[in-house]
């Protein structure tokens, strides 16, 4: 038997559950921005709302990050994975703000590709946090946002080469790139995110 | 009655208050860059000159650090700090360079909304920077950076949309498009590094 | 004499002389993707498996660090070392891989300057990563790659300026400015591996 040595603090695992489900909040609030006849200000607005909720958490983290003498593992391990977290949040907070901005009013149908492995990726998230005070049944969940990034990756090398076709004008071009490359990025969020919680597995284990 | 345990070495305050003094000479080249009539290569050249005397600056941070035995603060704050006062002049002198280098004639005047905000940020943090050592009036200076970046972010919004409201040619909104996006990003870099100061405070505290 | 207290271990030399040979194989293949005939998809297949072999590699530096008691410097520049080779390969990955998924026909020829100049800072690199043991003969490698990178940058300004004097159609703007930073970017990445380098060796003297 082995023993804890730490004490046990769940607050931790409790605060990064919150913050990935602000993101299965935020992967959800993109796929109405991107439905046909979505009310674009009112989305926005309610993004904006999902990711001050989300900075809020994130602030948690750091203040007991700072604050507590004992934490369940690395400082900046915590430190990386809640600033990990809130980077998904910003970046399709991002996304949302510049559809309204640049009044991108026809969005191509390929985008809700992206939106969908986003929604998988914060899912599988959200459930996988709890798992980190046990570090079990973690792999399956690495796998998985492993592969998701694989699949988000070949949808963007399609939707760039579908923008850059010839089918829209500059402008449109340049617009639709930004938005793109935001979500691609959200999605490589996500696999720097399972990259945080595989190098703490390995530490702990 | 707190004893000093740690001797006190000025060095670091006035060389902080040295780097950030370079950018209010930084930001106001870039307003100088604004003017109607501005003699571009002029004022690049000069920008460039600053932009060196930043490094020099950044530099003497870096080899004090890892020089000397005793910090005033974590090493790690001291760099972060120093790092993020340099990434700022380095976004200023680059914005000048592509004014240079795209060969942008007009500029919209609604630019120089963000310079003056810059100009504002760069006062702030200057005069903010001597009093690290007593860790005193800080508060106000974060609350004005935090507003002004809000002001900076709202003024982004604005000139992105008016940039592709159709006015502008495809090629002139792309350069725009980046000389107003990096504008933005030194206004953020300043919340940064307010942001850096209120940390290394809290530690202090 | 000075007593040696760490044991020898050269493995971190040769899988950073193996990391940076990965970087002489891209810079090869770049070269070839400009050639003029190049059968794209096939330099793309091969890049691909070169930043796979890369990659390989930087895991295993990644292993070790977190696996031996003892590193010959500290894990952190051992970490910034490994990931700094490793943003190089990405970055020359994109550019193949943009030159394809863009369906760029026609390269102007002043993009082979920068991928000379890559190729210089990649043998230079590889070069240079024997004597990290040493600590022996850096300087004139430091010396050497921050020339390149002032080449590289003056190039990189005058191919931007090429780009957008008029031309070329807004849509074909979008895409080599892409391809263009990315260079730049890679070019810069060697840069911050000779800072990473020389920092080592300044601690370790």
């Amino acid at each position: 038997m082995r023993l804890r040595i730490r004490p046990v603090d769940t607050t931790f695992y409790d605060l990064f559950t919150e913050s990935a489900n602000h993101l299965v909040t935020g992967a959800a609030l993109l796929a109405e921005m991107l439905a046909v006849g979505a009310l674009h200000e009112d989305v926005a607005r309610r993004m904006r709302e999902a990711e001050h909720a989300a900075d809020e958490t994130t602030h948690a983290i750091v203040r007991r990050v700072n604050s507590v003498f004992v934490t369940p593992f690395d400082r900046e391990d915590i430190y990386s994975l809640g600033s990990g977290l809130d980077d998904i949040m910003d970046l399709m907070d991002e996304v949302v703000d510049m559809i309204l901005v640049y009044e991108v009013k026809v969005l191509p149908p390929e985008l809700s590709d992206q939106v969908q492995v986003l929604q998988r990726c914060a899912e599988l998230t959200a459930a996988a946090m709890p798992n980190l005070q046990s570090m079990k049944s973690l792999e399956e969940y690495w796998i998985e946002v492993n592969r998701l990034e694989n699949e988000g990756d070949r949808n963007h090398r399609r939707i760039l080469a579908m923008i850059f076709s010839g089918e829209f004008k500059a402008v449109e071009v340049l617009k639709l790139k930004d938005i793109v490359e935001a979500l691609e990025a959200a999605i490589d969020g996500f696999e720097r995110v399972a990259n945080t919680i595989e190098q703490i597995a390995l530490k702990e284990s």
